[in-house]
């Protein structure tokens, strides 16, 4: 069933890798990075939500619900592993497009749907996983995407944004234990937000209402977005990311820079990124578990 | 120095006691408590803030940053002891009205502004207590106004709304560690919503429009309001309070309830509220610490 991998590679090639694709460009930058590596990446598309500059790879489109011609495309194949990535809005069950395959699955997939986000995306995994399609992290699949240890782009946190950004850090471990908690902003020692189901756009708007209003009492730029997994969080299926609009809305939101947990957060456009937070006077850093423990 | 007490009084009479007065109702129904206790209440108001219907009441006006005048008044009555209540946005330092009694302190007030808010209310009080006025929380002065153990209203809530009403506790019992965390939305396990400093209302309209944009997967009223101050919180300076406003913003949010922790947070206008809860079908109750240990 292994077939020779025929794409434009450099480097060692290994066996064709799909790539589910969310919205954005990120899944094109798996697959560009994919490419690079001399993994031909099988792109999949979801109707209504993929870029369709996914065209410019080998691909196919799905509707949400069309479980069966998605594996099916994948059997052909011989694709025994896929990257699930970029943004998914978490469809209804009933909006969903149950082809034979998914009315096969829809008793397991309508339990699945009562689930929490975090359930929901287990249970998929575990359907892909029977059908002998393992789930690969783009951590994995792509690890230039990772955010390094120490800063990426031209400036660094000063040693106050460094405490910062160790108290966020701490306050995003100990939600960790209520499922919550992938993002907050803290200045000076003050938590000024925290992440629950908004989401981090949300939350750095909420922070620059705030700041337009006066209500921060602060004044010229302060506080550091953190951002990290929670604890116990399967990164193969829902990994943080940050990219240009991330850096677009921090600087809105007249904070002082990002920092990202080292290894376990992905960097959009990471050269673009860099660019418009030296632009902005904003630092981004990684920061590791290690350099936090005190 | 001493005075008698000549207002109009029912019961037991006690010394007279000042009431700083913030925005709304609130300082009014503690002055109207204090009352029926037989404790002459004196209301201080501030010019541009505070409702002029304690003008029914003995009273004094003040400017912000008029902390001589404000100490005058109070000793030319004898009066040793001040409660503080009602929403006061934070000043900036540079828009006080600084009157003699408070040039003398400047050194000092300039300091305090450059605490957090709750630095800025420790220290206001420790200036008081110099002046030989001693602050009393409204809970001390009026416990009548304390939510107690139990169901405020009509309805209760699920045994899987106390088992919300128990994560949201403990998240924020986790948060109090960083001096964060007054209020959380818990729904079905899940928490949606964590409070920092955009207060209550704005974390419960953000609710309200994840629901309106049919972000949240759920149908029909869910989740729960938790309430309660951060642990180490003086409760005679910064004393979480909920009214009819907080319960029209928990029905907006489509919650099933709100839930504080008793003995620990006020409750403005509580039949207004009692009623307001039951026509919107909500449930309001108070936990004790010791329901939640399991």
């Amino acid at each position: 069933m292994s077939r020779a991998n025929g794409g434009p590679s450099a480097g060692a090639s290994g066996p064709p890798l799909a790539i589910l694709c969310g919205a954005g460009a990120f899944p094109l930058e798996v697959a560009k990075d994919l490419s690079l590596a001399g993994r031909e990446p099988f792109l999949v598309g979801v109707v209504g939500t993929t870029d369709s500059a996914i065209e410019a790879y080998p691909h196919v489109w799905v509707r949400m619900g069309e479980v069966g011609r998605l594996f099916a495309a994948l059997r052909q194949r011989a694709i025994a592993e896929i990257v699930i990535i970029g943004a998914m809005a978490r469809p209804e069950f009933a909006d969903l497009r149950l082809d034979w395959g998914a009315v096969k699955r829809a008793a397991e997939l309508a339990q699945l749907f009562r689930r929490g986000d975090n359930g929901l995306l287990v249970g998929l995994a575990a359907i892909f996983e029977r059908e002998g399609i393992r789930i690969v992290g783009a951590h994995e699949a792509a690890p230039r995407l990772v955010a390094p240890v120490g800063p990426i782009g031209a400036r660094v946190g000063s040693p106050e944004d460094e405490m910062d950004i160790a108290l966020g850090a701490r306050l995003l471990e100990a939600l960790s234990a209520f499922d919550a908690g992938q993002g907050a902003v803290v200045a000076a020692g003050r938590v000024l937000a925290i992440e629950a189901a908004e989401g981090t756009d949300a939350m750095l708007r909420r922070v620059a209402d705030l700041r337009s209003q006066g209500r921060l009492s602060v004044a010229g730029p302060a506080g550091v977005l953190v951002k990290a997994p929670k604890r116990g969080q399967d990164l193969r299926l829902d990994m943080p990311a940050i990219g240009p609009a991330t850096i677009q809305n921090v600087a809105r939101a007249q904070l002082r820079g990002l920092a990202v947990a080292a290894g376990r957060v992905l960097i959009v456009e990471r050269e673009r990124s860099a660019r418009e937070a030296d632009a902005a006077g904003l630092f981004v850093t990684g920061f590791s578990h290690v350099s936090l423990a005190q």
